[in-house]
Formats: structure tokens, sequence, C-alpha cells
């Protein structure tokens, strides 16, 4: 990273975290230059990413202000509430029936659970597909789907590498997206009946999963920003024979939170105290718009306790299906479930892949598309400030593309869905975030589209709707 | 079908089913002509064919013979005794230990699961490949997860409606490979608990599946031509609670018995009597050598009573992970339980399927494929006739790659494959297919691999070995 990356970064940073407001003036180049002891060519530089970046204007004769967009006009959700102690989870028929009417192409996909197909480099991903079945000889088709592919596999440890963790290669399960790879771990370390820590709210396919082994969760409360609440954890891996622990450290769906690494730290101590695994579900990893890439709880998995599960789906090659799992000491275990269930993800598009992370760029994609979210993320909030009830809360994740909203009180989101569809609109309501079927005046909203004017008039539309309640 | 083909096909049937013996004459072209109403040109064209598939050769000044190996050197082994009425399934470990042994690529691969890879059309499957990512709009890599690929949806179902099943398209659900299919199938129909009609012998997989979801297997004994014992699955139906019978109608693995049309009607009309839903494994489907290909038991399903499961890999595309299943009334569950656990197959890979079955000549393919299989069968067949001890049983398989030896009652084929293993062969031993680890003195053979002078070598140190027991 260059210099005047490091310092846009940093300037970033202070806009991010509150320190500087939408509106204010940021110091001139000449200020900065001296203060900070960089060149000016190197501020300039900076200030020019920042623009780009839609994080601050330039004003005619006036100097750089921090984009109004950028400030925080909508509070923060407070953390959610403390729900009974153990949970039968029955969501699914309600997840189903609404996951179906998001479906239709023509509607403002502001319900999605994906990002626009658009941001992922899919021509030059066929170029690595082209070239690696060309390539490949013919015994791969068959050795690779007991082993992986062996390149795919050395990328993917080379990637935790990098980011400090050291990861033993026979940790390591390839698997049908990251999807599978949650299912098979939360298979290995449970029966049917027992108790699983998870967050409230949570991934939806979480409670279905759950609901689908017959397993009882134990909601544990997640701050917006900080994370889950590590004291009702603590209090519940005392009280209650929790067999594992499903959550997601960073950017959480569907708040976005992420822990501290402090707090993370403490994550950890708490599961090696109790000996619970953890199933670290960390598919938003490389959406972070943070200055450092959040280091996951898996990087102090000194007893192999964490399953790390990761998906190039979110970041790289939507409907490839390729994920896969650090498993730690459940690797075997793993592995042998995926054999005696689907064998192997597709091998072709495992070499796809290999071949992209070795000669596609995926780094250089990857700080596009984190300054592209990052973007659509700023014009979301602004919008919303303008159109939503000034009542309304949001979060302001660092990273991925949701926020959850939550409306004032009398909003009933399944009924806003249903408003909302009538006008080509979709969300996602809070309920099918909720094994007690909570939240029900919040809301995920997808910023993954590109922004424009119709995305506008969804969020005036939509604000229109909420005030009628 | 041109009409010396037809001829052909109508002459193998006689030496398959045993009224043209090994060695004996066939008529003249001149007396076939005349006796069966067809042009000289056309029997001289089939018997060309016939001495291409190795089932007939010419000699000098007069005519042709039936070659000695298609006749049947030795025995069929009788049809499999009936065990105890339920039996908990505890194998997996042994299978996994067993498959582990096998995985090396250095050896003889008689104990494969797979023919050679040789054998498939990889490179024309990588141009179907590199067009349908090229031209793949970006949103499908989106939308196909949830819906399949289209194009490829038709193709099976139109594959369906020529070998004389008319399929609506709701029905199929498209899985990573029929191994998925299966799982979902019996998760969509079964509790932990329940009971399970197998067959027995049955393929390893149907086991470790039941033994991973807690179910009871009973196992329904199996003539080595003729497919499973209808009396007792009548009488076991009658009198147990079984919940889902799960049997390979067609090429069963491991004997390759292929139920004859009026079985499978009294099976249809069974199961279809007492409402228990039948998952039909026919993952070998397109690998028939008989004139007529074997329709599944799912042609007759008036009530959405049957769960057909197919793949690609075993005829066209190992390793790409892409089977189906025609469910039933069952689908929608299905189709949901897979939504849960690994979302999709591969988008890419359902592409390159579909523009290869539209493009890549399938069925030409698939002649190939069936001759080479049925080439290496005789050659595999004689071999054993002249290397194996004269009371050695073998099946004699309508198809697949796989022969069912029965060794005389010392032989005992765990340790036999610690010897042959130590010698570079491998082998699949009886008891890996059974629940009740029976079977220790057969072992599945593969012949799905070119036949060469070292397959000759193995064939007779796998001979000497089992005569030392």
């Amino acid at each position: 990273m260059k210099r005047y990356e490091r310092f846009a970064d940093e300037i970033a940073e202070l806009i991010r975290s509150g320190v500087l407001k939408g509106g204010e003036r940021i110091p001139s180049v000449r200020h900065a230059s001296r203060t900070y002891g960089v060149s000016p060519s190197t501020v300039f530089q900076a200030y020019y990413l920042l623009e780009d970046r839609g994080l601050i204007q330039a004003r005619a004769r006036s100097g750089y202000f921090v984009r109004e967009h950028a400030k925080r006009p909508l509070n923060e959700p407070d953390i959610s509430a403390r729900a009974g102690e153990t949970t039968e989870v029955g969501v699914s028929e309600l997840v189903f029936s609404v996951l179906a009417s998001l479906r239709d192409p023509q509607t403002v996909p502001f319900g999605s659970a994906f990002p626009s197909p658009g941001l992922f480099p899919l021509p030059r991903l066929a170029r690595s597909m082209a070239h690696a079945v060309r390539d490949m000889p013919a015994g791969a088709v068959i050795a690779e789907m007991t082993a992986g592919n062996p390149d795919l596999r050395r990328q993917i440890a080379l990637r935790y590498m990098v980011s400090g963790v050291m990861l033993p290669l026979e940790e390591l399960v390839i698997t049908n997206g990251a999807m599978e790879a949650l299912n098979l771990c939360l298979q290995a370390v449970t029966e049917p009946g027992d108790l699983v820590a998870i967050e409230a709210p949570a991934f939806y396919a979480t409670l279905q999963v759950l609901e689908r082994l017959k397993l009882k969760a134990v909601e544990i409360p997640v701050h917006p920003r900080e994370g889950i609440d590590l004291d009702v954890l603590a209090d519940s891996l005392r009280r209650l024979p929790i067999k594992a622990c499903w959550f997601m450290s960073s950017l959480q769906n569907p708040l976005g939170a992420s822990m501290g690494e402090a707090k993370k730290d403490a994550l950890y101590a708490l599961i090696e105290q109790h000996q619970v695994p953890l199933i670290e579900d960390d598919v938003y990893a490389e959406l972070y718009f943070t200055r450092e890439p959040p280091k996951p709880v898996k990087s102090r998995d000194r007893q192999g306790l964490v399953m790390h599960c990761g998906s190039f789906s979110k970041s790289l090659a939507p409907g490839y299906r390729v994920g896969w799992v650090a498993a730690g000491r459940f690797a075997e275990q793993v592995s042998r479930l995926k054999l005696m269930t689907t064998i192997s993800p597709s091998v072709p598009a495992q070499a796809a892949i290999a071949d992209y992370l070795q000669h596609g760029g995926y780094d250089r994609h990857l700080r596009k598309l984190r300054h592209t979210l990052e973007m659509q993320q700023g014009a979301m909030l602004a919008s919303a400030a303008r159109h939503f009830p000034a009542s309304t809360r949001v979060t302001r994740p660092g990273g991925g593309y949701f926020l959850w909203f939550e409306f004032p009180e009398p909003v009933d989101s399944l009924q806003l869905l249903h408003l909302a569809l009538a006008q080509g609109i979709s969300l996602a309501p809070g309920p099918i975030f909720s094994a007690t079927q909570r939240f029900r005046n919040c809301a995920r909203l997808n910023h993954g589209h590109a922004w424009d004017q119709r995305s506008e008039n969804a969020m005036a539309l939509l604000g229109r709707m909420i005030k009628s309640f």
C-alpha cells in the first residue's frame, strides 16, 4: 500500500468514527502536510482518493469538506433484548415464503441477499475457467473430488497466512459454499435436541439449519456495532449445556457488527474455558471498509476449537459454489461428513478459482469492490436520512452491503414488505432473522446494487409507507 | 438407429442370454439374409459391428464364431441369504478405512468406484464450459442458484421423455451429484430411528448415509441377475413400519442386477399398496449393454411416490458434481432441504453440461462408452476364467463396469485386499457392502479401465492369492 493510500485510510477512519463530522472542513493541504510530516503531493493524492471514494468533496476556494452523507444522520439501534433461555426453532416456513416473494428480478432488490452480479469479475473468471478446464489432467476430475484442488487449497492457506493465521493444510476442507461448511460443522458437534448459541438477530439460514437438525437456539443479544453480548454468553455457557456457538465475529449479518480485537480475545477465552466449539461464519471477511482487515477469532485458536467458514460467493464468484472451512480438530469428521453427503464441490469451479487467485488480480478487484460498496452505503444512508422518519434507527457497518433499520414501533415489516412488493420494491423483514420472530419493526436493506434514481425513488416510497403505519 | 445396428443388437442379445454360446458358429451371411429378410450388406455391416464390439470373430474360410470370452465360464452367485429383521448400521468406519486405502493412483484400480477418466469427453466438455461461462448473463450466477439452469432442466426432462417418462418440470431438482439427491430424499421422508429397506449387498454409501441419519436397515436379498427378492420385501412391508425403500432397479451396485419390466411393475404395485416412497438410485442408467435401455420404476409412478435419482458423474462428467432427482410429490421438500444445505450445485458446471447436451453429441459418446465397457467386461470375465479357481462365481451384468465375485469359502476379502495392496492391486471387499458385514468371501472388481497386460498380470496375481487361502 502506498503512503498516500495509507494517509487516505487514516482520514477515512476519522470520518467513519465520527471525529470528523459531515459538513466539517478537513485540514488544508499545507496544514496537513506540516502536521503529519508528509509531502503536499501525498496529501493531494490522498484527498483525490477520498473524493473519489465519496467521503469528501472540494468546494471552490474553500478547501475540502466531509460529505454530508458521510455523517451519521439517523441514530444507531440499541443492543437487542435478551430472549428466553432456549427456543425451539420454527421459522423455516416463514423464511421460505418471504424468500420466494423476493425472487422477482424486476423489483428494486433491497431484500436480496446478494450484491449486484455486475460487481464481480465474471469475464475474467470465465477466462480462468476456460484455461483451467482446458489444461486439467483427465485424472484430476476424479482425484480432486476427495482431495480438493491442491492449488486452491494452497491459495486459501496463503491468504490465511497473509492475514496472520498459520493454518495447517490438513485443517482445510473445501465445500459447496460456506452454507455446506456451516451445516457440516454443526452436524459434526451436535445431536438432535442439543443447544446452540446463536445471535439475535441472526442470518435466517442459521435458524433454518437449527430447525432442520432439530437443535434448540440460545439467543445472544447483538450490539449493532460491537457484536454479541459476552456477559450473556458467559452466563449462558455457565448455566446451559451448550454444544456449539455459531457466530459471525466480523460484519455480522444482518447488523454488520464487528467485534473488536480485545473482545475476540475474550470470546476465545470463553469457549476455551468451556471447551465449546465455535463455528465462525466469516463470509463477509473480504468486504471491510476499515483500514485494517478484521482478524477472525480463528487467529487465536490454540486448541483447534474454532471452525472458521469462508466463501468466494460474496467476494468473487457467486454461483460457483466454492467455500471452505478451517475446521481445527474437527477437520476429519467434517471431511467425512462431506464425502457422505455431496462428496465434493465442482472440480472445474475449484480449478477456475485457483487459477484466478494466482493470475486474476484478486486484491485489486477487492479494493474496487470495497470502494463501490462503501460509496453505495453512503448513498443509502443519505437517502434514508432524507426519506425515513427521523426516529428511524440504522446501523453503519464497517463493511458489507447491508443496513439494518429499526423503524418506529407501529411499523410491521411483514406488512411493509407486502406493501413494498406491490410497488416493485423488496426488503428483508426483521422476523425472518429471529428464532422468536422478534424485530417486527426492523428490516435489512441491501445496498449492493448501483445507486440510481430508481433506488432513490424506492427509498422515498418506502419512507411514505413507513410513515403511513 | 440404423437397420444393421438393430440387427447387430438382436444377435448380441442372443449371445448375452446364452442362446448362442462361446465358440459357436453364427449363421452365414447368406443364411442370415434369407432367414431374417435383410439384405446381405446389412448382415455384413452388423457382423463387422459385432466383431468390433468383441462379441464375435471371423475365422478364415469358416465364417463367424461367438468369441470364447462371450460365454459364461464361471458360474453365477446365488441370491443373497435373508438377514435378521432390522439392523443398526455401523459400517462407516470400515468403509472409510478401506476407501482411504484404495486411493493410491499407482495401484491397478480394480477397487475404484469410477471408470477411467479417459472414457469421458472431457476436452469437448471443456469447450462447452468455456462457451457457457463466456456467454452467461451476469444475473445467471445468482438467479440459477435457486432455479437451476433452465436449459439443463429442459434437457434432462427431454431425456426422460425420450425414455418414456413424461416428467413435469416442477418435479426436477438439480443437485450436487446423485449423492446429494439420495441424502435429501431420505431426509425428506424419514426421522432418526426409522426403518429403511435397502439391498443386500448394497452400495456402501447407502449404509453410511443410513448410519449418519441414524436410520435402521431392513436388508432385502438381491438376486445377481433379477434384483431384489420381492417376496421378502412384501413380507417386510407387511410386518414392519418401513418408511422408505432405497433400491437400484437397474445395474445395481455392486451386483449389476437389473429387474425385468414385470418385476418393476410388481415393485411399484407394492410400494403403492403400502404408500411407502421409493428412492430409486439410477446412476448407471446410461451404461446398459442390452438392446433396450432399462426403464426405471419411475416410469410407473402414478402417485408421485418414486424419487428417481440420476447423475452425469458416471456417464459424462465426473467431478462436475451435477445430478438430479425427479422427486414426485416430495419435490418441494427436497428442494427446500437443498436450499438449506448447499443452496445449489455449481452454476457454471450446470451450464457446461446443458451446452454439451445440446451440442456435444451425448448419444454418440454413450454408444462408444457402452461398447468400451462391454469389451472390457468380456476381457475381465475371460481373465477371471483363466486365473481364478473354477469354483469362483461371478456376475455378468448387462451394463456398468463392475463384476461381483464370490470366492471359495475360506477366502477373506479384507485380508485379500491387504495382500493385493501390497502388490499394487486394489479391490472392493464384500463386507463394505453390507450392514451386517457379510459377503466376507466376495469382492467387487472394476473393469472400467483399459484392459492391458498389467490388468492381466494383476488378475493372475489375485488368482494365486485366492488359491493361497
